[in-house]
This record gives structure tokens, sequence and C-alpha cells, in this order.
């Protein structure tokens, strides 16, 4: 799929490991058909939710062929790439690239801190060893060393540099980051962000894990917010919020596997030393499912003001 | 001025000192009548930005009685109260009243960590002790005792427990507050989260400094928000979002008191050893007020759509 | 009493408040006469375990004359001056070497972040305005603007400015002091750091909480430390070691003062809303007690190799 | 070799990789032959200063095998094994263990946090599929997950969980562990504490970077410390504490590489994007190491009071 420009919901995909460490093909295909099917603008596996720093480079690639066959072209599929060192990373971008990916999704891992300089020179080589967009993605929490609005304004200026995702809790970078980057970056809400407000002040869309348990609902608040049905939107996006609080109580990777199972998925549990939810968070996560999808079927909330 | 719902804008005033402690009473009142003459619905002196944290009790008290004294209730005075016992802020709370607030903007100091239990004992007793509105007051980078989701919950229930003001930069917080307390609490924003989104989310206002520098654009962007003039709200706050950007970057009162002295308000430097801002710095800002009183005056922008 | 160079042991003395708020003369004066019986080198009131942030001025000068005169200078008394401006802080040390105080432990405490240079101007005005030594008091755990090296390197070359008391964890840090002071600074432990590694590296004894409540052995530790009795003084240390451990665990001066309770002295709680230690802490506290008490008085450990 | 016991100066090596990420044999032989050749007690590929977060396995692997080959059992060999996945961790520690190590240091890294349940799980499941000595690793400054105190009372129940060494700069924290491990567990300092001090509460020694620069210096501490000569063991500490002094403020691998290219080892660069020391630094690095060096080869310090 051609790069038309990157917009709308994007669950974050897990990624579905067997005992023995191999990628269970067809629980991921089962789940990329699903999402597709509802609806859903993109797919990006082998974010945070994607356990990518729990996978070797061999489960990762694996995990990116079965998502772009799985998909076979209908919505663009943006790839997490995540290394310390600038040559793992490019090597990396390159084969997921190749394998068709649309998009590289570009992570920077650290263990000693590192400076300005040094992190933009690994964005930088990563978009320039790939021809296709690439997304970059900050989150202060997990990452050491985080992207510094001075060095996201500099990497602005590379053609393929075109799109940001922040995973911060902290709104107010988004709109200073569009301020900085003056028209050249498209950005994308995460989970820790209210998605309507990041479209109210000018974002694309959202790269989220809770959009793999509520695509419809989710795809439905970006119509929304498209059509500008403000007030829809928020009648929408309160009672949605509340699988945000969830997420942000429990491990991310552990509470969006545990809602696919709900589902019916059998993505398996997080890889150990992970824990998985426990009996009374996987209950109230059932419950909250039923709600959400009580909301989904019955109700014409977000329609409510459709001329 | 009896309380009949807080809402608006509430610039956080500054505290001007003189060299011997004194409160400069002109320059505060001379502030207080430029404020209200510029549309604000509300005041609030003893705010981070009013260097509560600097001042000593009787000062603290000069500066609300001033605050009360010009304001003749033409908009509601919410005081700040912050001690690091109960028993100061009881007493604190109750001298505030007597002088004539209208509300209480309730904050706890602590130097060793405190409980859940301790903080909402804390809050509890100041609300019994006065007959006015409290606002909670939370920020979890300058406060080293936070307010919990579920304290806030309990607190919610007292009946003049009935705002909350969050200095986090946390936005997707106060969602998750409001859905935590049911319609029992109302949200003002802090400088840190950008206003028209907390106004979209159910917010009543904002409580923050940079008021003080911008209030007749920050009433215009209130007024399109409340007219749910969305585009039009956003068209002025992307610009109107720099000032809060400089207010990140720089200590608060420091940059607040700067910007004030280029208002023409002798407001003085902050107290020492706290550092006024700096050549660059203040050069920065002057030339950042220029151009939003540009766009206050020349501009149609924010007015764009109305009907 | 003239410095004649403070070294030893001394005790942060807790602050005992009725509840009108009024310094408990008595029971202070008491504390004073036991502590000084068993053999302590100096009292430090109004450190961190003497809640100096929860006490106004006027308690916190009574405190220190109740101090000066129960201790009719026997040992030096080193008071704690604490202050967010300059002003405060150079007003409270006249007042306190007024009252008869032998040395100034100055704390700056801090809202918004303070630079170097800030940091810098409020310890040396508090030097300047008073005649006695000053103890540079370091805890990047509670305030938020720490003294760095470099700035510790420069007060030290100011005549009064001779001790600082680091209360960090970080015991390398004070070597990295001492290697940058060149015997111009005399170092004090706190009840992070092992007293006896301390001494080791040159330091002159501890400023801290736990001595309240085991005077004799830790004079008899000090001692054993600058007989240089080495493995004397470990066999002794070790032991002794586990009331940091249930300092580290709890409130400080809920720790003390609970401790102080089981002793005898009827010093109260904690000011609220800071909480007393539950039963099961102040249980562990009094066993360990009891056993501690049991080491001073049966065994010979700490004289076994004494020649 | 057997393992008798670890004791005493285990240098962290570095890992020479060239332009296309082989290992460089030669360069890593002939510094482990100049360190063995110094009297240092011990080796340890891999730690922070070994950059194992920078290697993939295939790396990691030959660089254990290149030590172990160039040591030829004149002293032991106590390998890193870091890993997200107890997997991954369980399957490295096995290869290091028939590639001829005669330890594993092991360490957890982490993305999401971990519980202490999951801590202690990944731990055990190395200790139990190796039969060689396992030594903990805790370093709360990059390890997102860090081994609590109970955690670590309940490994050393294990028989082969035998050592632990802390990169913690909270050497209070050691004699914690000591005293809750019961003599079940030999303690070693890494460079942000003062090796004497935990000589003095009981350690074993020392596993650091800086003792690749000057191993018989630190050698000549060692034993010193054994000897009890504590007075003069303090003489040679307190000029050799600048090394690490210099390792605090720069990035460790950086550092300890720049180091041994002064020394004529051509170990090369840290991995990008990691940075290099800059000419101040490595000017400053190259003079520390001349004076050591002078320090060494001239004085009698450090054996001054020898019988």
């Amino acid at each position: 799929m051609s790069d038309t420009g990157f917009h709308g919901v994007f669950p974050y995909l897990v990624s579905p490991i067997d005992a023995e460490g191999r990628v269970k093909d067809k629980v991921l295909g089962d789940l990329v058909e699903h999402l597709i099917g509802a609806g859903v603008h993109g797919l990006t596996p082998l974010g945070s939710t994607g356990e990518f720093a729990y996978l070797n480079n061999r489960q990762r690639q694996r995990i990116v062929e079965v998502v772009v066959e799985a998909t076979r072209g209908r919505v663009p599929v943006v790839a997490g790439v995540a290394a310390t060192t600038t040559a793992d990373a490019v090597a990396q971008a390159k084969r997921v690239e190749a394998a068709g990916a649309d998009g590289i999704l570009a992570i920077l891992e650290a263990y000693f801190p590192v400076a300005d300089a040094g992190v933009e020179a690994y964005f930088r080589a990563i978009a320039e060893a790939v021809g296709c967009p690439v997304v970059l993605y900050t989150n202060p929490q997990f990452q050491r060393s985080d992207l510094s609005i001075p060095v996201i304004r500099r990497l602005s200026e590379i053609p393929n540099v075109r799109y940001l995702k922040d995973a911060s809790t902290n709104t107010g970078r988004l709109l200073s980051i569009l301020n900085a980057t003056e028209g050249r970056m498209t950005i994308f809400a995460a989970s820790s962000h209210i998605p309507l407000c990041v479209m109210m002040i000018g974002g694309a869309g959202w790269m989220a894990g809770p959009a793999c348990l509520v695509p419809e609902l989710s795809v439905r608040l970006y119509e929304l917010a498209r059509e500008r049905q403000w007030e829809a939107a928020f009648e929408l996006q309160k009672p949605l919020w509340r699988i945000n609080q969830a997420f942000a109580k429990h491990a991310l990777a552990a509470c969006v596997k545990a809602g696919l199972e709900i589902r019916g998925f059998a993505v398996g549990a997080p890889l150990p030393p992970q824990a998985s939810l426990d009996a009374g968070a996987r209950a109230e996560l059932a419950e909250l499912l039923h709600d959400l999808d009580a909301l989904r079927k019955g109700s014409r909330i977000g329609t409510a003001d459709h001329h």
C-alpha cells in the first residue's frame, strides 16, 4: 500500500508467542482480520503493547511477516523497530521494509543516557536507511533518553520523518511539537492521551493498545472527530476513556492480552517474568468490555447529533 | 460575593513585595483593577505563581485583604491556603474567609510523605472549618504528597468541596477524575494543560499565571469554548499556547513577574534566592507579548465563525 | 560554649508540641538532660527529625531557647535554620545565635528549583549574618535544590562555613566532597549513612535521629572509631545498624517520637496530618530497642579487643 | 577453575567490537593477559561497562569464549547474563556455563515494571539452570525492577545463589542485605561505592570498570584491606577514589574505553549512538591516570605501616 498519509485508528497488536517461542501465526492472522473487519485504518505490530522489548529479532521479523501477509494491503502496516544501537536499528528497519511494511515506528532503547546529538543521529540513520515514512516514538516513561523538542524539529526536516507518536501523558507537549514543526509533522496520540483532545488540536489519530479491544467504538470516535461533531464525540469519549484508565492501572501488554483472551483470541500470557492480570483485574476488565459492548450495540451514543 | 458557581478565567496573581517584606498594596490593587477591566471571571491570589511558599502568614493575609478590597465583590476571589500541618491550614482558611474571600484553594505542602488517610484528613479539616467552597489543588510536580483519585472521590462527597484544579501535565487524569466523581466535582485547568482541551472534556475554566499577561485573549478563548465554537477556539488556542510554553520553560513566578514588569506593573522580582529571568528570556517574553498583543488588536482570530 | 571543633554524636532532637501548639519545655529539657548524661557530644534541634518543616518561627525559636537553657553550655547546640527565602533564613539565624546556639545547621527549602548561583547566595548570606560556625545540610531526598560539589567547594572558602552534614544515602559523595574541599570542610554523617564508614573516610561524627534512642551505644561506637578499633567498632556497628534500617523504613520523626515514648519521654505524636507509627511498627521498634538495650548492658561487644 | 569462593578485584571488561560488529579477539585477549599479570582476582565480562545492553547474543557469547580461553583457568571468569525474558536468560546462562565460565552475573532487564514474585522467579530460574555460582546484580539506576531485600533474602536460600553485587550508591543498603541474609550472601561493591567501606563492613571485594585502568593499585588496596591495614588503605583509597568520581561523571563504558585507549589497548569507541568522551574529558582522564601511575610507581603509599 502506498503512503497516502497515515491517519485514524491504528491498534497496537499484541505478539502471541507459544511455549517454544514461536509466533502463533494463526492467532495473529485472525486478529488482523478481525480488526480490519471492524474498520481500523492501520495496524501497528511491535509497539510497547506488542512486547517488542521481550522478543528477539527473529521473532520480531516473523511478527511483521505474518501481519503484512494477513493484511494483504488493505490498510497500512507500521511496524516497530527498537534497538540500543544504531546498527541494529538500521538492520531491523531494512528487514521490516523488505518484508512489506508501509512505515516504521522508530523507538530508541537506552541503557546509559544518550545526549541529544546521539538521539538525533539514531533516528536520522533509520530514516535514511528506508524509503518508507518513519513515525518517531517518544515515551519518557519507558525510554531513558527521550526526544527533546529541538531534536524533533531538526528531524522533521528529513523528508520521510513525517509522523510522531507520543506516549507521555503530557498533551500540551503535543501542541508544543505542532507549534515547533510548523506543519511538517503529523501527530498520533497514545493510550495515555485523550484521543479526542489530540484530534481537537490537529492530531491525525491514535496508535494504541486499547483499540485492539474496542475497534468499532474507536473508529466511530475517530469519525465523529473528523466530522467535527465534537459534542457527540465527547459523549462517546467519556465512557470509552474507562478502558484507557484500565490500561494505565495495569501493565499494558498484560491488559491487552487478557482482554483479547476474553474476546476469544488465544494470544496467551505476556512473556515471563511478566505477570498475567490477576483474577480480580480480569473480572473488572471483562465487566468493562461488557459495558462497552452494550454501548456499541444498543446505544445511539455518538450519533445523536448527526444531521 | 455569593458562590453561584466558579467558572471562567481566574488569573493567578503575583505577590508584589518590597525590600522590607511589605506587600505593595497599590501595585497589587492596580493589577486587580486591570484584570477585572479585561473581563476575567475571578481572581486567585496565593497560588504557585503567587509565591505562597515564599511568604509568611502575615504577608499572605495582607495579600488577601488587598485583593478582596480592590475587587469590591465584582468577581469571586479564591485564595490559596497552604501548610504542612492541619492546624496551620485550618487557621489560615478561617482568616482568609473572615477577610472576605469567596473560596479557598487548598494546598498541601509536605516534607515527609503523607499517606492517603492523612491527605484526606487534611483537606477534610479545611473544608469543615469554612463555609465557602473549597478548590482542591493537585500538583504532583511540586507537592510531595498528591491527591489520589480514590481520595478525591471521597472528598467530593463533602458538600463544599466542589472544585479541583490540577497542575499536573496529565490531561487524561482530569477525565479520570470527572469519571470518578460523577458530577460532584468541577474541574479547572492549570497552565500545564491546554485550556481548550480541558473545556472540551467538561472543565469550567482555568486558574493560571499566564492569564495575568493576556487576560483579554484568555477571556475570548473561554467564550469561544463556552459557545462551542471549537474550530475558532483552536485557531486562537494555538498561538496562545506559546505563552504556556514559555511558562513551562522558565520558573513560573519569575516569568509572570517579568511579564507584568514589561506590562508596566512594578511587581518587582521573585523573592531571593529565586532568580529573575535573564536578559535573553526577558527579551523573548517581550517579543511574545508583542505578538500576542498584535493578535488581540488586529486580527479577527477567534471570531471568524461567529454567527 | 566556644567552638573548639564540633565532633562526635549529635542526636537530632524531636520537637515535643502540645495540642495547643506550645513547646513542651519540661519534656524537651528532660530529653536534653538524659542525652547529655549518656555522653553525647552535642545536640541538634530543628533537623528533619525535629520537624522543622512543620513548625512556625515562634515554635522554632522556643525550641532553641529551651535546648540552650537546658544544656547549660555542657555541649554545643547546633540549631537548624530552614527557609525558602534568604531574608527569612538570615532573620532566623540571627535569632538563633542570639538565643545562645553554638552553631547553625543551614537548610534550604525550595518550591521552585533554584540554580547554583541562588543556592550559593542563600548559604553565603546565612554565614555572613552570624559569627558562629555554619553546618551545610544537604538532603537530595527532601530538598528540591541540592548543594552541588562546585557550590560546596566555593562555600568552603567562607571562614565560618566549616561543616557539612549529608543526608543522601550516597557515601561516596562524602569522599568526593572531602577530596574537593581539601581539608576546609568537616563532614558529619546522617542516619542514611553507616557511621563507621563515614568515620573511616575521615568524618567527624554523625548528626542523626536514632542517637536519641541509643545514645550510649552511639557514643561507644564513636569512641571505638576514634581509637581506630575498627574491627571492634564493626562488631557494634552491625547490630546497631538495625535501628537505622528501621528509620529508613518509617517516617523519621514518627519513628523517633515513637521510640522516645517507649523510652518514657512524653514527646507525643508527629504533627498532623503526619501519622504515628502503627501498632505493628511500634511493637517491632520496641523489640529492637529491647535487643539493643541487652547489647548495651550485658555484652562486652565493642570492647573485646581493647588493650 | 573450581569455585573456592570469589573474592578480590574483578575488573569489568569492556567489549571491543569492530565496525562490522565482530569481537576484536586479540585486543580482548591482550587486556585479559594484562589484567591477570597485574594480579586481579577474577574477570567479569558483560557487565554494564561491557555494554551488555548493546550486544546481541552472538556477540555476547563470543566475548565469553574469548575471555575464558585467554584466562586459561588462572582466575575465575564471572560472565554477565542479561535479558527481559526468563527463557532468554536461562538459555544464555546455559551457554555461558558451557563455554567455561566459573560463575554467572545475573541481570534483569525490564521494560514494564515487574513485581517481586516475577523478579524472584527470574533469578531462581537462572540459578536452577546452571551448576556454577550465581552473583545477583542489583542496579536501581539502570534496571527498572530492582531486587528488594525480602526477595534477596529468599533467593539467598538457593544453594548456588551466593553472591551479590550492588551498583546503587547506597552503601547502607549493603549492610542491610548482610544483616538480612545472615551469612548466606557474599557482597561485592561496584564503582559507585567506596571499596574500602564495603570491605570494612564485610564485603569480599569489588566488580568494577575502573579496575581495568588501575589494576595494581586496586589489588594493593584490596590487600591492605584484607590485612586490616585500615589507615594505610585509606591513604590509598582517598586519591584512588578520584577515578570513581570520573566514572560517576561520564558514561561508564565511554570512560573505561577511553582510558584503555590511553593505556594502549585498541578497544575502540562505545557502540553508537553512545558518544565517546569529548577531548576535554579525555585530557582530564589522561591526567588522572598519569597521577595515579605516579602514585603506583613512586610512592610508598599504602605500604607505609606494613610491619
